[in-house]
């Protein structure tokens, strides 16, 4: 436990996020963790809120997420949704668990009761024994659009789940961020951090639209700031970061994404295959580590947490 | 098709009523059948809105009933309830089947993107190809409060399904009844029948709450009105009316009840096992009719549905 007192906060998106965080709560103490979470993803379906990112990392900490798809509750049907769309011709693009939607109707009826997501989202964590504190970036709604070359504007999900990422992207931007406050404990976290540790999560639909909420991005210039690259060897480990990175004029590549965030980067930590890459990465002026960063046990994710937090230590 | 072409209005509450139905709708052309449903039963559990006795009947015409509970979809699961109780501890003693989900998320975004009920239950009826039209009593919100012997309020379904009907009952009154207007298309369809039934369904918290819709009761002095005996042998087929008609005065009988409707009944079918009561029917000037009211086969409900129609023709 090297790390044991230092005040951490992660920026965190989705699957690889929620990794990450496995081994980081096993090498800081988990009290001195806050994790603040993309809710650009987030949509209204059938009435009901869902929050992916959010899901998959109480799912992931609390013990329940599906072990081989890295999101959803492990085990769970499809009986509700399957009649939604059979019997009422509703649609089925995104997969609705009945497991998961325990949690979707929750949240829901507490958000119509008048509690912000931050409250619902403690109340969420809190059943699942998460010790580690979660926040949303913002209780403010805010929604992560996909302009695509064809011209047609979807929200990320309907591009990335119902069109499986397939039309090219024009332009990405977010619906109501310019007025989005960040979630109550957001910036204090931010203030009283020791460290800011980026996971290894989309860099333009996760970590760049948690830093778009005013305030979230001018607080990382008054601390130190490491991450994990998303990207290995030029691909993306899962999830569709090569199809976004070049709509924001990035490359595909570890050091790319370190240069995309080097305004306020310190430490960066790139896997052994991209070795070669440390050089780019230093002449940025952030400090590079390279390490094992394939998250498939939690032994190798301890490590990778462990390598993240040294390299700006 | 005796009756083929002579417009019905049935009021219903759940599943005797929904039985009864499956009867009518093969002696009276569906078309011509407007049934108003009992909506002072209707419950908000988790923030979704659910309407038993609508569900019920529904499911019932359309194929997808539990046969063996009478409620409730066949061959459903409780992964979602399951969890929503075990994850999040809340409560579970309102039964909400996965599949039966689906009809409740459903409504609940229709009436929260400002449909009233009346169309939500046209929707779902159709998805059903109920051949029927379906018609709440009221789009706006009615309660069936219970006070107990020793003082509590209940909503019903506290009353019915979670304490089981165990509490003596002191009081039944309705919230919200005073200001409700009957659903568009009650009146009309009062004012266009060629007769009125009364489903087998309770007295008190089915038809008489219909009934105190404004506007509803008065409709009734202009057309006749037959009805089935929910009460057979001095005890309840099903359901609880034996333990809500002391509550209201009236005894558990099937005469008692035809006295409770004597001011506007003009035909009434009791069970065979009643025969000895049909005297005391008539002597409320309401002609008895005395047949077999066990509705477990199609052929005897069909049977049971020409002998109410005929008993006023």
């Amino acid at each position: 436990m090297a790390d044991s007192r230092r005040k951490v906060v992660a920026l965190a998106g989705g699957v690889g996020a929620a990794r990450f965080l496995r081994g980081l709560v096993r090498v800081v103490a988990p009290d001195d963790v806050t994790v603040v979470v993309n809710t650009g993803d987030d949509l209204v379906l059938h009435g009901l809120h869902i929050s992916p990112d959010l899901d998959t990392i109480t799912y992931t900490l609390g013990g329940g997420i599906d072990p081989v798809r890295g999101w959803g509750r492990a085990g769970d049907t499809l009986m509700m949704a399957g009649e939604l769309a059979a019997r009422y011709g509703q649609p089925d693009w995104f997969m609705l668990g009945d497991r998961d939607l325990a949690t979707h109707v929750l949240r829901t009826h507490l958000l119509r009761e008048g509690h912000p997501l931050s409250v619902v989202t403690a109340v969420i964590a809190r059943a699942w024994e998460v010790a580690c504190r979660l926040l949303p970036m913002t209780d403010d709604p805010v929604a992560t659009r996909i302009q695509t070359a064809d011209g047609r504007t979807l929200h990320f999900q309907e591009w990335w789940v119902r069109e499986a990422a397939k039309p090219d992207v024009g332009r990405v931007w977010l619906d109501g961020v310019e007025s989005a406050q960040p979630a109550p404990g957001v910036l204090d976290a931010l203030d009283a951090a020791d460290v800011v540790v980026l996971c290894p999560s989309n860099p333009v639909v996760s970590i760049a639209t948690i830093l778009a909420v005013p305030g979230i991005r001018a607080a990382l210039d008054r601390v130190p700031v490491t991450g994990v690259s998303p990207i290995i060897g030029g691909s993306v480990v899962r999830g569709m970061a090569d199809r976004l990175l070049p709509a924001v004029g990035v490359g595909v590549s570890a050091a790319a994404v370190a240069g995309y965030y080097a305004e306020f980067l310190d430490g960066w930590v790139i896997d052994r295959e991209d070795a070669p890459l440390a050089d780019e990465v230093a002449a940025l002026g952030i400090r590079p580590a390279v390490t094992n960063t394939v998250m498939d046990s939690v032994v190798v994710t301890e490590a990778l947490a462990r390598t993240a937090l040294e390299v700006v230590s």
